[in-house]
């Protein structure tokens, strides 16, 4: 019954805020507002009513017998060509259970949080909302940040009464709720589960990811008149660099969790067909659960880019791009989530999460855990994005039996 | 004397056709035509007129004693940004002949041409007019080709009086020249004579060409969430088989001369940071001298572009581009140019040429052979482009000596 209920939301999101190429709800703009309003006229026909916060994130509480609050998290917001699942699912899992404890005074108090712009799909720049809530946002970091049309991201969350000054002063509001435990339902996003034959998983945390462009100067000459011997190819250098770092990748994987390692973007000067290429930029992304293993494999990729160029007598540079540590989610939480997914699905895996999450954020401050659907074909951030119903069912169900969990793990504390 | 003419001359031409960034003779625009009418002044200072030829070529003729011709070749054009050397050395040594013989009657008839758009910069099809005076030239396969802004090669030549239905008739008139021998001086573009400490090579042929895109289509994912094992990156595939192609053109080479193979363009989708690409398009360029080796090393790049596939999941389409078969110049001719360079420098280098040239439309109706002038650091196709001028003259030096020996066995005949 609750699994239809959020299932039925999802459809009718879906249904008001895409077109033929997937969900178009990007932050901070209309049809993410539009999918606000939807949100409100829903939450009006139960008696709920959403508040914003400095960081533009919206709240919907349902006060307990106590102040300390369980907050149920997820985001509206979507990438360009999106799917149906990646953010509402936990948003609307939210409202749903809101919607279970209405008309009762639950022990403690509940919060849903739609945060905005968690995908930073305009600004490049992920977590937005939740960093604002967290306190870990730098302002000046992010407020001369311009889309694709130039417009600056201070203006645009100007025109949505957000001012980027103030965004962490959300911080302060949110530990006026007294923050007690942070729950997450996602879609995986990724093949793991539905390679296990699973329905629904425990997050143990988010990879910590070290990205970096690799630049390889060699020097540009005519594919016809320079002997293999004598070049100086950036490309062959790039392209070993990509191939060992898979190995490094591989080898720094074990069999509780893997590390990833993976080259995204290359592009090659000049850029014709007769020309050896003189210069290659890679962008490499790696990731991993362990501190210790992610520094060794970023160790391990800069030898090897030093050898690759040395091997094509070229030149590499590395330009650091980001970096986030691991996270870890919280120990007793991660049991209190693959508990609950045990009881439901009979089974209990437990997997890292490769992509980001407003949890991560979320975790500064308080425990916290994530839970996840599987996705079918491992596919997101696309229309096929898709979890099966049956599937959907009984991780809503898992989710549900968490949350009435960890209200009565707060409330016994 | 006839070397510091020829140099001369070529700097003058650089200086009214060049710009900071180099030679801007693009053929059929208004650099490449002043190019031309500077060469008319030049010529009208000896007493000599050009005729252009139905490809837009142009002809500078001095009657012998015999209408039997030996033809000195070369060309005007430049790619944009190009160098002083690459086609005005060929086309002005040539003069610096007409200039030697004038006032005599020579034994056998003298040409030089300077043949129309060899580079092919605008419309991407090079040897265009040396083309069109071979017969070769089919003009329903370049009619409809299109510069950056739009306009076609058929408007853009008839601008200058040529008809591209019309090109073909070049032949025609050069048949009726009775052409004997061909023979072009060149700047090599490539750094062999560089690496040999070689002023000037013979050179025996024009390697044969076999150029294809590869398109690897795997299946993208996030960077993130996807495991290594369960990835279909079709940039990793391609990696794989760029480097597989390298050495498939070092098993092929020879002693005596070697093949190549570059991987000149590379493109991913969808190109961002956070995704496996599941698109990866590479231009695959392979050259040689001998048919059987570009074949064999062809089926060989093939079978490892299937492997690489396999080895990741990923399949692979191979689009031809182009192809031209190897080029072996006139073995007499080449002799005799080996000759002329040893009699003035002390050695003979013999080598193949990468890069395509005129010679080779030549050397399908006609004896034909070019003589190679060291490039500094290998470079071409840029302003850096050089040629000491002690090498420069000693390569003229031998040049002309090659003329003379071609003259003495055409009139020998």
């Amino acid at each position: 019954m609750s699994a239809a209920n959020v299932i039925a939301d999802l459809r009718a999101l879906a249904v008001r805020t895409s077109d033929e190429h997937g969900a178009q709800r990007v932050a901070w703009g209309p049809i993410w507002r539009d999918a606000r309003a939807w949100l409100d006229e829903v939450l009006a026909a139960e008696g709920l009513t959403a508040e914003t916060d400095a960081a533009g994130n919206n709240w919907i509480t349902l006060p307990g017998a106590r102040p300390d609050t369980v907050i149920i998290g997820g985001h509206l917001d979507s990438v360009p060509n999106g799917g149906w699942l990646d953010g509402p699912l936990g948003v609307l899992t939210g409202v749903e259970v809101l919607r279970r404890y209405k008309g009762t005074t639950p022990p403690v108090t509940l919060a849903v949080a739609d945060f905005a712009d968690e995908e930073g799909a305009r600004f490049s720049r992920s977590l937005l909302g939740s960093s604002g809530a967290s306190g870990s946002l730098v302002p000046d970091a992010v407020r001369h940040l311009v889309d694709r049309k130039g417009i600056c991201l201070a203006d645009a969350l100007a025109e949505h009464g957000v001012d980027v000054e103030r965004m962490p002063e959300a911080r302060q509001a949110l530990d006026a709720r007294h923050p007690h435990a942070y729950l997450e339902l996602h879609i995986e996003q990724g093949p793991v589960l539905e390679s296990m034959g699973r329905s629904t998983g425990a997050v143990i945390g988010t990879y910590g990811v070290e990205r970096h462009v690799l630049r390889f100067v060699g020097q540009a000459a005519h594919s016809g008149s320079t002997p293999i011997a004598m070049r100086r190819d950036a490309f062959l250098a790039a392209a070993e660099t990509a191939l060992a770092c898979r190995e490094i990748a591989r080898a720094h994987s074990t069999p509780e969790h893997g590390m990833v390692c993976t080259v995204g973007t290359v592009m090659v000067e000049p850029a014709i067909v007769t020309a050896v290429p003189g210069v290659c930029e890679i962008a490499l992304d790696q990731r991993a659960l362990e501190p210790a293993i992610l520094k060794s494999a970023l160790a391990d990729a800069q030898a090897a880019a030093a050898r690759a160029a040395a091997a094509n007598h070229v030149s590499v540079e590395w330009r650091h791009v980001w970096r986030i540590d691991p996270c870890r989610f919280d120990p007793r939480l991660v049991d209190l989530c693959a508990e609950a997914v045990q009881e439901v699905t009979g089974h209990a895996p437990r997997l890292p999460s490769g992509p980001l999450h407003d949890a991560v954020e979320m975790g500064r401050i308080m425990p916290s855990v994530m839970m996840f659907a599987m996705s079918s074909n491992g596919l997101s951030h696309c229309k096929e994005e898709d979890t099966p119903e049956r599937d959907l069912d009984v991780t809503i169900e898992a989710f549900l039996r968490l949350i009435d969990k960890t209200v009565a793990m707060v409330a016994a504390s």
